[in-house]
């Protein structure tokens, strides 16, 4: 099989930035530019055509490359067969639509849009229209969550009674936050630290032990405003932005397992022991117990930091190890991008799995009833 | 000042037996026998005179200790000052009422009573007959605990926005349990995992933080049926009672404070990291990180596997040491009984801190409120 042929909208014309302002560079371009058999770039849209020029000419992309200054002429592009969007998410479902409209594949970052209203009539129309279509959920390719998942299936402990997470987003800075990304602390954006930090977790969660019967949250700001600095002259431009986004989100719910469930996350400047996330899965026979390093989940961080220690009865705990015998491509793409290059391939792969509109609608109806439950009326 | 004289309600005629169906040995006898500057034992009340006598021989109690063979004569007995009872909390109410009569002061193993009207009654009657009260919450005389207070009061890591709370009750079996002491198993005992194993941890925990303003619950039974033993034989004598007593128990609230506070107690057959506690206290400064080895909360455990890590800001942690310039008369008794001494000093200090029947209410109706909020409707 030859190639499949990227349109790419969100390559801005620069290779810095924060990560969460650079995602399209540092996770899909890598991730692309990684698995040169597997995918080509052959066009761009940015707001402006010179602007996907500049993104051309930047990346070093090939000058066939096309350049376009609209998501409506990418999607109409014939060579066109897969499109990816990795921009901020108010903006996916406007740049999705055409693309799902002229029959395209569609990768969209996670979140996949900014309500779940938008994200239901997406996926309404991706099934309309025939087209495949994955969502940047990438942290259920990581070896560490297939090696759980896989312990689980082996039925090592026994059946689930519960699951208890701590997890700590300290990774993301508390009291200073960069202009131009103040959508992260606004909760009404679609795309903050409940929706994106706390979603690419609850994804994997659910993966591994299904869906909640029943939940109950309990959200809180308890940094009630931050300071917003301009990365390019490192001034303060707003001392007190409101932060309306939670960063306090605990979690309890009835499995439909019937298993409970309790997920605590906090945010200190720092977490006390360093741990990002602990996750207890506790059977009738054993317990595995899931550590990880200050960081993200999804994007993998560095699997020396990461621990999964299984205890089977009173016998002593014992390290598994995961991922070290992984000959996948994108093993090979460096960190951040690798799980996000795990997805691609799989997607390549036709038979590998692959996070569809349907999955990821899922996971935003999870976290919107899981507000909602809360008293954070959530879109 | 002379010794206290102790009347003494749940010495049984032994010293061997559980934990949990010998803490009147174990926990108060030991307590007094390492405090002689401050207590004698002057009567025993068993449920017959014969028993009483035969618990003053085998514990070696002077021969001039007055027996009795129920509370009423015991409390009646002019030379007694405090009245301990120690034995099955259903038990509580009727021994304990006879002693506040008779204006005794009075010392109730934690709980304090089998339900919350009975508790409220307790406290009336105790604040009608002006004596002094106190319940065996011990966990709050803890170095530990008492340490990690004066850091708060220190202000070292600023206001508190949130505390998560981990734990583990793998110190108590899972699968056998043993006859006679069936109440743990049971609900409606008030006298359970719940109201023993976590009740315990929340006095310590709002003792630290303060009281929860709303508070929300998720009780679970994943145990259903439970092997006794009778110790005595080995033998099974009953391969299925019913555990109606939850061993999952997640909490989710919003402090008086402000802060939010997230408690969830899972119950493998051991934990996968040997830890029994992981209590996080999250400022705006920094974090306190508790750990214990598996065991009581309340008993103290292992000094050397209970940590205090402190994180300011983002500086690396240090341990915190405690206890270790202990001089108090409590510290030389042995554990498990060391916190309990620690209580019976401070009563007698009078100027010490003491935990009265109305503190206990205060936790009896917390421990209510949360299970009333989970469906789990608790007398």
């Amino acid at each position: 099989m030859p190639p499949t042929r990227v349109g790419f909208i969100g390559l801005k014309p620069s290779t810095d930035g924060s990560l969460l302002g650079s995602w399209g560079v540092r996770g899909h371009l890598r991730s692309i530019q990684g698995l040169p058999s597997l995918y080509e770039i052959v066009a761009i849209a940015n707001s402006t055509v010179e602007s996907s020029q500049k993104s051309i000419e930047v990346h070093k992309l090939p000058t066939t490359t096309n350049a376009y200054g609209n998501a409506e002429d990418l999607a109409a592009d014939p060579n066109v067969e897969l499109v990816v969007i990795s921009v901020e998410v108010r903006k996916h479902y406007e740049l999705a639509m055409p693309a799902l409209k002229h029959k395209k594949d569609v990768f969209v970052e996670w979140p996949m849009a900014a309500s779940v209203k938008e994200a239901e009539e997406l996926t309404k129309v991706a099934k309309e229209n025939g087209v495949r279509t994955m969502v940047g959920l990438q942290g259920r390719y990581d070896p560490l969550v297939q090696k759980v998942r896989e312990i689980l299936a082996e039925g090592k402990i026994g059946k689930i009674m519960s699951s208890t997470v701590t997890a700590c987003s300290s990774v993301l800075p508390v009291e200073t936050w960069l202009k131009d990304l103040e959508f992260y602390l606004d909760f009404n954006s679609g795309g903050n630290e409940y929706t994106i930090f706390m979603g690419h977790f609850l994804d994997s969660f659910t993966y591994l032990l299904g869906d909640f019967a029943s939940v109950h949250g309990l959200l809180a700001s308890q940094y009630p405003t931050v300071i917003i600095i301009d990365p390019a002259t490192g001034q303060i431009v707003n001392p007190a932005y409101p932060k309306t986004a939670p960063e306090h989100i605990f979690i309890t719910g009835t499995l439909e397992s019937s298993a409970v469930a309790s997920l605590a996350f906090r945010k200190p400047k720092s977490a006390a022991d360093r741990v990002g996330f602990r996750w207890y899965i506790t059977g009738t026979e054993g317990e595995i117990a899931i550590t990880t390093e200050e960081g993200s989940w999804q994007g993998g961080g560095i699997r020396e930091k990461r621990k999964i220690s299984l205890k089977v009865g009173k016998a002593d705990s014992v390290d598994v190890g995961f991922g070290k015998d992984d000959t996948t491509l994108a093993e090979k793409v460096a960190f951040p991008a690798t799980n996000t290059a795990r997805q691609y391939e799989a997607f390549a792969a036709r038979d590998g799995e692959v996070i569809t509109f349907e999955d990821a609608l899922r996971n935003h109806r999870l976290l919107q009833r899981i507000a909602n439950s809360s008293g954070w009326e959530m879109m």
